[in-house]
């Protein structure tokens, strides 16, 4: 295999080479698509085997020196701990391929059937989209369940994942290349980019015709120079500056489990909560008590001036905390009019990724449910619960924050279109 | 107003001209977005008033003008003819804006509805995409069409009509605008753009953020441009080279009237037949027939060496042939090895649009419907058929041939995405 380095010297081979790779992918895709559950299975069965025996090794070790060069070349600790895949996250890995295993496959499910009065019979099949491309940062992780989820649902699939885990993912890749080999697939069906240089992602999400759909999955600006540099369909997911609002109306109680629950359970993901908003007619007895809460789990709290007058000791939020996604046990908190208040704070702030109200108006929950435009809307239930395994798909290869094909967790079903199917018996249209 | 010809000298005051006008449209989309069926059907109905009484003279006479300068101007007699509005062709588009009246309200709908085991109650919740820039040719009907199905399913719309039609369009906004006014909403929800200086149309379909969706209408290069210059998700829809494969176990009775239908009944649309594909087992048979039935309802046949050797006074095709929509009567005819031979044709000639079968064979229809890869699959059906009215969406704002979010006829349904709504009584994730 050609390393990263030599791709790099002679840029002008990129492109091309990008471009053949893709269209062995996109031919291989065809196969895996008109492919069985049981055949599907039966390869990631195999995967599930690799990473367990023969390449566990293999792959730990390539890790060590992942994890070995990233730190020598200054990688953050947070971003070192990411790529770091111990023998129990490998093991959680291989679990999660065994949990794919287990979903229903969704190619060829009908949905929308109905026999329409000129007697034809119609229906929506579910297809998968074809060619997938994955671009990802350093959590190998990723590698695996990304392709996992496309051989499921019949994509193809490209990976790019970060350059700190190259090593890692290539032995990943080969887990994948081995079973499809085995089971008669073509191993070209799951691709690793021999070369994480940038040239060759660009290449990659510009081959309109042949990859179908690019997903970005990492931080804000690998998001932004995918969507701002393909040619080909992505799906976005932005930061998630999630919300809880504490009406007036709230049973104290089950907002303060909500609220802690929201920020705590897991403060460096995309559905934590980020800014909680009070009302103003019940600031000064649930701001104390809920300062309390968070502060005792070690959580910092930044108020705007209205809650610092009923919290004095909290420290001052700035203009960014508002539209900031800390991803730690950072809280911003701004007292709000109502409702109303609520409503123009999120639709000013809000990322349309996660927002959920603690009420017992049901007038008022319901208005938040129909009018705030976010991927998940929710009434007295954690922003936690926005994730694909929580909300019963079974798993997700990311959320979706813009409108278009998915809004929210994509899940195998997500990973498909639905093509018409029309079963007549010699109809022709007149007229 | 500004005309187009003020703005054209400009060019710099073009970007924020647009940027400016989308984020009106986007401020008054939100209150469309919230607004109930009632009020919504409400502005159609007026829309329907304006154009069969205070506007109808005015629109009628800027098209006569629009034609006779696109005469003048030395525009092709099919081109001149689809910018025609007559008063019948007016009526009819009153009519259609009465018949999106009749539809269901796709807003606010649930789908997916279940409670889980902790109890929350979850579903999706159609919610409108936002602003859609739609971007189209010469026939004014679509400014009214696709302004009414925005309309009703609660999207704002900026219309960028043809240049020949843009005294039409400038008086059908007009209709919206008043419409809009009377029922208390801001007239920035329905917006026509001032100029169709190219410019501006580039500036449109690159307003990450603000504008949701760009749908170009029209011919291949058209559509080409959108999808090449925009940054917005595009619903492509390109062209329709649509085949009738007649299977060696079809009725050759029904194969007959499906082809003429398919190929006859509207040849100028993107669902007719463009190559029929005929199975070498039934070929002498057959083709002679066809080309007859054809022949006599004026179609020009081209067949390949081995059709002409049962049919020898059909003109040959040349390769050109196998990948153009004649939208004409013209029809090019493959005879294929089966349906292997068939489906190898479509994979590489088809456009991914409507794909029919006719046989008597089930387990080849079914074979058939699974791996062709169009967004609708035929049996024994009129490629006619593909068509949202005809498939019970009521009307359609274009078909899509790519995967992304729709795939096949987008009806008021695709013209929303799908919220997660949870509803709970406290509920926070454990683990």
């Amino acid at each position: 295999m050609l390393s990263s380095q030599h791709l790099s010297d002679v840029p002008g081979q990129i492109e091309p080479l990008v471009r053949d790779l893709a269209i062995r992918a996109k031919a291989a895709s065809v196969t895996l698509g008109n492919a069985t559950a049981e055949k599907k299975n039966a390869v990631l069965g195999r995967v599930a085997e690799e990473l367990m025996g023969p390449l566990r090794a293999e792959i730990l070790q390539a890790n060590v020196a992942d994890v070995r060069d990233g730190a020598a070349a200054g990688l953050a600790s947070a971003m070192q701990d990411r790529l770091t895949l111990t023998a129990a996250r490998l093991d959680a890995v291989v679990a999660a391929v065994r949990y794919v295993m287990e979903l229903p496959d969704p190619v060829g499910t009908m949905t929308d059937a109905k026999v329409l009065p000129n007697g034809l019979s119609v229906g929506r099949m579910r297809v998968p989209l074809g060619l997938i491309a994955i671009i990802y940062e350093a959590r190998p992780n990723v590698t695996v369940d990304a392709a996992a989820l496309c051989v499921k649902s019949g994509n193809g699939v490209i990976l790019r994942g970060g350059k700190e885990s190259f090593r890692t993912n290539q032995v990943l890749a080969k887990a994948f290349e081995r079973a499809l080999v085995a089971e008669g697939f073509s191993k070209d069906a799951v691709l690793l980019l021999p070369t994480t240089d940038r040239a060759a992602t660009t290449a990659l999400i510009r081959l309109s015709g042949i990859v179908d759909l690019a997903i970005p999955r990492g931080g804000e600006s690998l998001i932004r120079f995918v969507s701002e540099n393909a040619t080909v369909p992505v799906i976005q997911h932005y930061k998630g500056v999630c919300h809880v609002y504490v009406d007036g109306e709230a049973d104290f109680d089950m907002a303060l489990r909500i609220v802690e629950n929201s920020k705590v359970h897991r403060p460096g993901v995309c559905n934590a909560l980020e800014t909680l908003l009070v009302d103003r007619a019940c600031a000064a007895a649930f701001v104390p008590k809920v300062v309390a809460q968070l502060e005792a789990k070690g959580v910092e709290i930044r108020g705007d001036a209205a809650i610092r007058e009923v919290a004095p000791k909290v420290a001052a939020a700035t203009a960014a905390d508002w539209d900031t996604e800390y991803l730690s046990l950072i809280l911003s908190v701004a007292m709000v009019d109502g409702i109303e208040g609520a409503l123009q704070h999120v639709a000013k702030h809000g990322s349309h990724h996660t927002e959920a109200i603690v009420t017992s108006n049901s007038a008022k929950a319901e208005r938040w449910l129909r009018e705030v435009d976010a991927s998940a809307v929710m009434v007295n239930a954690s922003t936690r619960f926005n994730d694909g395994g929580e909300l019963g798909l079974g798993a997700e290869i990311g959320i979706s924050t813009s409108k278009m094909h998915a809004y929210g967790p994509m899940g195998l079903e997500e990973l498909c279109a639905r093509k018409w199917v029309v079963r007549g018996d010699g109809q022709v249209r007149g007229g």
